[in-house]
């Protein structure tokens, strides 16, 4: 194949152009996937805005974009589990097969990993990509490509509350309603807990949290959050709690409010490289700190769950942007981040607005 | 029985004076221990030196001492597993048995524990101790009572490993060379790690670890700790990192020196209440902190361990002083803490030294 | 209380004749209940029929009766947790709190349990019984003493689908839909699972696991189990079944039917000694066999779990007899197995019927 | 390369031929390996004798053999981690990377891996052999390639210990005394259980046992061996039993010797589809069956335990083959099942016999 698609390549540091560049030739084990759905992700901010995360820094032309969904429109002659036509959510990551974290099942851990959008690897903001079939994963017709788009952020959270081992009945805090907070707190809803009490400090947020299912919401700028859940747990403490914000003092602030014996997943960067946590106290109580780093085998799970009407998770996408909008939607979201909760790229006009 | 037994009283900060008191009532479900040995524990010092551990307060006088063994002399009439003469070790703990944390096992968490030499509850500086004989362990008679009274710390050693799934094969660093740190050290000898490197500053500690079965020793003031950790494990990392230093440094030093996916267990209580750690970093490899309170239902296995022949217990003991020295034995451990890794107090003269 | 109150007495076999008792006398840490319901198991079927259950046998006069609930009427000097009014479940075994197993949580495994109507203990069809306080688990004033009485059995129902590890998404075959087939049901459809497929022989039980949320129902005397299974779960087996039947023939079904690497769940007994399994076949697949025995700890999450509206515990029962009518609801039950599903014991005139 | 290699081929049952076939060639990430042992195994002397297992048959020319080691003598063009003149140990399982069992660690459960000498897969009883490169570890120089070809071998025994959850101070019971109970009964003792107890009948392994480290050994056929453990755990039942000998009998056993809550693992096949197992007893001490197949990512480790010092490898091998001498070697091993424990096949005349 060798005809032309375009491609929104970030030229340089806030600056994204459009390109044409050749439809990629889809290898034996692959599938050229014609893209529906693109979400951006705070990754893809940092990448504009700044060039670099740790150590992985841009160079040159390079493509944002690693939440896709679309249509397989080829088929590698190996592949056998899909066909043209199939809707496919993609997951982002190639790993080696080979290294002792692949091999345990930890294969988010691989150390050569080609990740979508991660320097050096160009990500998917263009018409189509050829990807590794066992990576493309197959969508049922009633779910949307949106939806499917969507997935990879909530595989995310799926593997925060995984590790986080959250079970139906408990009481679990998310610190953070940004669109990751807001998928870890579908994901914890999706595990059957009683109770999810979410906290952030931008009411719009909080809305969408509330919207979302959210049990309780605590606006940590106008209530003492601590006090707070203890109200909402009779005194007892949450059983799990999880930060997605990322700040020093809300994961304190967990280190207080969890029972004794407690989980706590940190999933958010912090904006320092240092996090100054009260460690005595955790000792006291006996705490365990789960990081987390993307999530393993985990899409299969994640689309069964968007699938199985438990869990509105179009009910994120706050914002929509036209293929051709890419530098609108990057800048928009640069300028906007309080009101602006997730947005996603819509390649093909004859798609539905969710 | 109205006879009178001798106490180490603290009378005040620093101040140890010897009192009589009645030996106490045997309830029906206690035995009276006559005790043999009494370790000195850094949290006896804090209490020695400040009268207070976070909520805990010193307030009149107090009996300190938790780290026992003794022969029980009397039994009450309910108790059928104990004979006069069997040598014990202590658990210190009597905890509620009805709470959540008592009924799924861990009891090292439970609220209401009264615990030897934990305010209000005095400890076992004194000539007998009635105590419930579910926490009274038989000793086999190939064990001393010295071995006995290291129980306590060994315990907190191998519930350290056992958070941190120390397994056979690993190469696993421990920080702090004190006495918590050879306990840790030798649990996971014991456990069958292949190489243990413990890292401290002080070098009379770290002859001390290297005799008792360190595969390596890092002075952290004179190299590099972090490159020579890489070094001895081919630039893999650690598999576990057990804390016993309460440092801030040897906890980010360690977030560098572990595997991907890797545990880092913390057993230190630090001497500000916050550490300021690389939590970023943790993100990125995926780390898991498991901080440690105590131990729960470790002694038989500990005393298994004990007296297995694959450790060296008593060997940790650098200083032995009778009961009636007992104000010196504090005295010294308080002003000589570079040199004294762990005193250990002698009731009775007819006991051989180790 | 020097009161008498009427007890429902197991005189021989299949003899139940109603005596004068005193109604206990509540000691420091007990508090005494007035029984509002009272649930007729399999176990006390058994005893009535044959008098033993393995090496546990009824000798002299006997009380049935281990599923209750009722109302505190009196209170020991030292309960704290509970006031008189409160609307309880009873937990019916009390451990030692000394052993092995219930010092690690395990208390199910207590070997000096003293457990309701298990010989030589009696059982509460009486009209008051002075327990535990600890064992008294507060009910909310949400949810009736009906429910309250199928606490117990919902308990050995969470403890199968905790043991079998139910998640979130997955497919789990249930085996019988008696009471507890039932309650396994309604506890992995509270654990969030996705499918609950339940294998039953008789027409009226099926109907009843449809009515109160299975999934799919399968006749095995009607249709292929292991067929329809592989149907329902498009050939990949299921992930996890649980047999409550007791019946060889399942189990090996279950054998085939799960997928690789899978467990199995098994909470029926036998009417024969041993069961022929296809090991070789699980020595293939490599499946985990996880037998299960009562519960542990499980109270206060069966008691959220009954109260969050996402299961309906009421709905498994079928018959409902008063206190005055025991001899005959025992006999019904005898008689009538295909029929009775859940039969309760109501003690009080004035409590609405279901 | 062009140049012939001599393979030993089963042409029909019990008959093998000597052929002269090419010298594999090697692909991009893969390396060409010398053979210098091969162990031959229970599996390889059920196809010489009946031609299949299970689903899997022998048609047409076959090769045996998949326990093995040798040195590396060509390098793909992508193999990085390996040299000319390394000394490697062969995995002999290829697995599709791309499962769900695959993607989640379980590897050694995928439905399309190609595992030496399993049909229609040939296996190594040949010169040369061109691999994988990730499934050819590299072993220390301090160890031979002996003891490399068992690493095979004992991956089996440390997955079933790992599975069983062994640990330092347990009391493990294994039965069989073959060569799959012997490497069983040394990863038992690598991990640290503080007593080993081998059942067999057979005198000469019972003996071999005892040589390699076995704390007790039981002739089951001279005394009663559930009597035995029982007296040998004072009266407490063992903490995790490990059956070989895929008997009935001695599963049965088992269920009686364990303590309450225990793991029994199977890894022997009966030479009966099904076992008739006490279940109702299984039951009542809550225990847990652990099925094992295979192993998984599991020869670092042995590699590990191998060049420890701990265990004695090599000490299972109780018979030494020439290369030219296959036919012989399988013909003795179909014969004298009861003399020889492990025999190995040695390639090159210039390797000293162990």
């Amino acid at each position: 194949m060798k005809e032309k698609m375009k491609a929104a390549v970030m030229k340089t540091l806030g600056v994204i152009e459009y390109e044409e560049r050749p439809i990629p030739t889809v290898k034996e084990d692959e599938v050229l996937v014609k893209l529906e759905y693109v979400g951006i992700c705070g990754s893809d901010m940092h990448y504009y805005e700044t060039g670099q995360i740790g150590p992985y820094k841009v160079e040159g032309p390079f493509v944002l974009g690693h939440e896709a969904s679309g249509r397989v429109v080829e088929i590698g002659k190996k592949v056998r589990h899909l066909s043209k036509g199939d809707k496919v959510a993609l997951e982002p990551g190639i790993t080696c097969g080979k290294c002792e974290f692949c091999k345990t099942g930890n294969y988010n851990l691989c150390a050569d990993v080609e990740f979508f959008a991660t320097p050096p690897y160009d990500g998917v903001f263009q018409e189509y990509v050829s990807h590794k079939a066992d990576l493309c994963f197959k969508l049922p017709e009633s779910i949307s490509t949106l939806t499917g788009a969507l997935i990879e952020p909530l595989a995310v959270g799926m593997h925060a509350v995984n590790l986080g081992k959250a079970e139906a009945g408990q009481t679990v805090v998310v610190t953070g309603a940004g669109a990751i907070g807001l998928v870890t707190m579908l994901a914890s809803i999706y595990k059957g807990v009683n109770k999810v009490i979410v906290v952030d400090v931008l009411p719009k947020r909080l809305e969408k949290a509330k919207e979302l299912g959210a049990t309780h919401v605590i606006n940590g700028a106008e209530e003492d959050a601590l006090k707070k859940i203890m109200e909402l747990t009779d005194g007892k403490g949450c059983d799990l709690a999880i930060d997605t914000a990322g700040s020093e003092i809300t994961v304190n602030q967990m280190i207080h409010s969890v029972k004794k014996g407690a989980r706590i997943v940190l999933v958010g960067y912090s904006s320092s490289e240092k996090m100054s946590l009260e460690m005595n106290l955790a000792l006291d109580k006996e705490l365990t700190f789960k990081t987390v780093f993307r999530y393993r085998h985990i899409y299969p799970m994640a689309i069964d769950a968007a699938s199985s009407g438990k869990i509105n998770l179009e009910g994120i996408v706050t914002d929509l942007f036209d293929f051709e909008e890419v530098p609108e939607a990057m800048d928009s979201s640069s300028k906007q981040k309080a009101d602006i909760v997730k947005a996603v790229i819509k390649f093909q006009k004859g798609i539905d607005k969710p």
